[in-house]
């Protein structure tokens, strides 16, 4: 074991710093964990730069990162379904398992959770960490630790594919290519969405969302949501029974709701203003249901077993890697935006 | 057999008349009714109003009326369910039967559908009146003509308490305490709601939401959305798993947002200004459904199996009656808001 | 606190015995409990009988009892939700908390599930017992503690209807009037059931279904299945949209496949024979879900706020009273099968 | 058109004759086709030979055949979907669109549905047939005839599956690996199954199902159905949280229920004896639900769309072709169980 316990800690707003703290040992059903991969998500940026996302309030130096995988290095009393030298993906968000809401299944809407990187709990960009044993899911062999890491942002298109109840025959509506959007499309398509019809305004990201198996795409540059809802009913010729809109923009939303089948389903996935101006009337005459989504409870599984029986392909969504010691430069890569995503590989190998 | 079938007409916009109409004879799967009690519902003031609701403008005289209960007084070819002098409430929507929605089950959402008083289908405050027989529901002897009629704004309460999937020990907000809050109210109690809130700028119908078994009531004074949402659920002691909203007013939907539990739902009953202000994040990470809810498919039968058995009382909810003969009355009396409902008599008897 | 803690103890199979035991310390999340009352259920006496329970052996002397309420008489490290003196009902499984099942909402599948008086995990007809704090339920003032021993059976029907998906307007057959059939009828009609047949055997059991609120009973004296279907159907008017099958008999199965609706569902809650058969074309072709049922799952909420609310009334059940000091003779009356529920008082103040 | 309409008629049981018949007329909402490409399926051979399938007894000489596809030669009253020309498949069912099975959506158990080839409805094996136009679907120009006639097995997999809620991540056990076991293949690994394997006595079936994508087979060679449960958990590695009973076979829905999941469903496709020996606590505490299934409401759209988007490829199902004419002896190689599906071709070129 590395004698030192390098971290990646958010000290304050807007300044990121590596540092030195001490190796945590690993209690009762948790597990000592060696990192490995830990991609760079863009709320791990957001808090970086204003020192808070959503209600959560940075007040103390915070390690990094939430899309991790890594290898079990020490375990703790009472756990049995890990030993040491497993490769793992980690789900980062740590339920109380006491409340309502743990105890009905849906864990992330406890209101005691911890989130590894939400302000202000330790995340996982550094050598080693503990965490909850039963948070952390054997890969097998077949599944690299860049794949562990995806796990997460999958894990978020697999709830929000869930809640929408996407089944075969189904056409898609994906509003927004970005990260979110284009694993949307791949759970979609591996649900048995017939088509898939997804929509930005960015060209470059469409070429991708076709490369990744969209069946059509629009590239929006109207600003009239009705008149680009339109142009989807077109592409697909018909409405979609399904929208899953990554957008969180004003004008996604609207459209999401303009294009939507009578008695179908939008979920917003993407987040963006807090207050969004809606066609109600038309959304509630129409029946169709506007349901939310947060994170992933019971999803880390489903997400293992379609990378490993290869039904779905999340490798092309890397584009760029650094060692731990570089993660300044990963943060400055990916906040120019440039490529998908970003890998910090935390293992003293890649040093 | 009367020789005549006087009837209610909305001739253009604004222009309320009785006419005379020759009596039609009932064909295929048909029966011809002799109306008895038709209520006056807000849509039909609305269109006398302005000549026209929602995407539907009226383009020829049209007989008002949706909410009604008659007498079988012919009976067509193939109708063997019914026979002269059953006593019937009337569902008012007609579907194609033949498309896609149909055929599942979700028949109000029929791109094809006449509904009888929605320009320009003719409607059912008039003496005679032909309508599909398994649209036609037989009254037992325990249930008046006036309840029959009462079953369409009972059923739209049905429908929406549904789709909000109500059960045992759910905590239930009603946002407005018009007509269709006071008959969510009772079915969300029928459904086994543990405790009702029910809130409104008026005192008035909180009064009578109390009398009909509101468990608490909260007065709506405040502008804030997110304060009257506190009000809620200080007056819950805890926040609602389902709200309905009956409004229709932004400042309703936003506190029913607000004070919706994580994981619940929202159903959008009441029916106001096409596009609408939300908190859209809020309602997503707390995972909130926002589901909309037309007419009443499968529901007529529910809603009389309820009155039969007692389960609910909606005869307090009359409070006016007028012959079809007085039928202009009748309108002016319901447009100045006393009292709750308004019932044409339509039946020779009462003229 | 009283000094000891005497406690009913299966010893060994067919010997109950009163013994001291230590009195027990709350470690974290954890109360110590006064116990107050505790219920008789059949599978205690199956266990004293016969030294088992389905795949459950005892293995070591075990304290008997799992339908219980009692009183906060310390309280552990990281309990926040009630203190001492808080009068309780008792949940009686403990989940492992960890397993996909836990983690999924359906802790009563899971497979390291201990469960008091579930050989040989230690029950709760004794003075004083430690139990997780988040599994017991703070009773209000108008709730007394034989109604919180009573949560036990009325969750099990509430699990059960709800497995069922009871709603408004449904036809019910509840197959067998035992406690468990009694409790179901109560449900059933919480949630809106619009007729409740009952049928049993035994006519002294419909006739305290009657004063339970039973619609109409059906006195089965036939040994032909299809033929008690009929009457059931005719009792109803109508085939019932649900049958909650309590008995767990060959016949009472068979009968219940037979009497439901096509597309109705079938809830299997009484447990009889390993083998039963059944008409499984009939089930398949007419799409009728035969449904198991286990325990309850975050279903003492819904229990209580029903008792609480007054939706439902369980006090007529209990028929017999004893004093922990009188276990052997409570059982023995439990054992004759007269009355419905036998309450053993573990207060000292009822010795 | 040809002046002739040649048509394969169960003349009585056992007596299947070729004999010309009137063309038929397409009245109001018909269409009249020029039939194509028809599977002969199990209950053909079955009516063949007894002269009646369950309820349904042969009262008069029938048409055979009801998985079919052909092309509108005249389109009736009211038809605006499908112009003379128009290729497409079949939907047999013809529900009374009027009761309240069918008003739901579920109008498969409609009681007055009539049935293509069920006695003594007129079947699909002629060169005429009228038929409601709703219930043909247009085949896109990449979807052949003899795919348009095996959307009606394939529709049986899809509502069984959908009956089962298989989605992504699933684990799926088939258990019989006939035409009906292999479309349930194709359609489970559709909706996103990561894992199916199937079970049969035949090896050469075994043989084609992984062909199909079966991902493990077993051979079940023992008659102890725990047994066979163990041997396909160990072949996944873990329970099926779905199975699909294919078999009918008693031993067949033991070892289902055996092996599934607890909490899994298991869905009853396969129809054997009437009355068949369960182990049915097994089933109720494991809250296994065991659903029926008959035929496919709604569903042809979703079968039409996988095949035309190629999401599954159902062409390697037909092993035998042979003309209207040559019916006789397509029946007997049907009978003889070789291949798979035997195609009848009933246009005039196939002469």
């Amino acid at each position: 074991m590395s004698e030192t316990n390098l971290s990646a800690v958010v000290v304050e707003k807007g300044k990121l710093k590596l540092e030195e703290r001490p190796i945590p040992k690993p209690g009762k059903h948790e597990v000592q964990l060696a990192m490995h991969s830990v991609g760079i998500c863009g709320s791990d940026m957001s808090i970086l730069k204003n020192g808070f996302i959503g209600q959560f309030v940075l007040t103390e130096p915070m390690v990094s990162g939430h899309e991790a995988s890594g290898t079990v290095s020490q375990v703790g009393e009472g756990v049995t379904h890990l030993i040491v030298g497993d490769r793992v993906a980690i789900e980062p968000g740590m339920p109380c398992r006491y409340c309502t809401n743990c105890k009905a299944g849906r864990y992330y809407l406890c209101s005691d959770l911890k989130f590894c990187s939400a302000p202000s709990v330790q995340g996982l960009m550094c050598r080693y960490k503990v965490h909850p044993a039963d948070l952390c899911y054997k890969l097998p062999d077949n599944v690299s630790y860049e794949e562990g890491a995806l796990m997460e942002p999958l894990s978020v298109a697999v709830h929000a594919c869930k809640r929408a109840g996407i089944t075969i025959g189904n056409k898609v509506f994906v509003s927004g290519a970005g990260t979110i959007g284009l694993v949307c499309l791949l759970v979609a398509k591996a649900m048995g969405a017939a088509q898939v019809v997804i929509a930005d305004v960015n060209p470059k990201r469409l070429e991708t969302a076709k490369q990744m198996g969209a069946d059509v795409t629009v590239h929006v540059t109207s600003r009239d949501s009705q008149e680009v809802a339109d142009q989807v009913i077109g592409a697909l010729g018909d409405n979609p029974d399904v929208t899953m809109e990554c957008s969180g923009a004003q004008a996604g939303v609207q459209t999401g709701i303009y294009a939507t089948k009578s008695g179908g389903v939008m979920v917003q996935v993407g987040l963006g203003a807090d207050m969004v101006t809606i066609p109600l009337v038309n959304a509630a005459l129409r029946e169709i249901d506007i349901r939310g989504t947060f994170a992933y409870p019971n999803c880390y599984p489903t997400a293992l077993s379609m990378i490993a029986s290869g039904q779905v392909d999340v490798k092309p969504l890397v584009t760029h890697r650094f060692s731990l010691e570089q993660t300044l430069e990963a943060f400055e890569v990916a906040k120019r935006g440039e490529g998908i995503k970003v890998m910090v590989k935390c293992d003293k190998n890649n040093a």
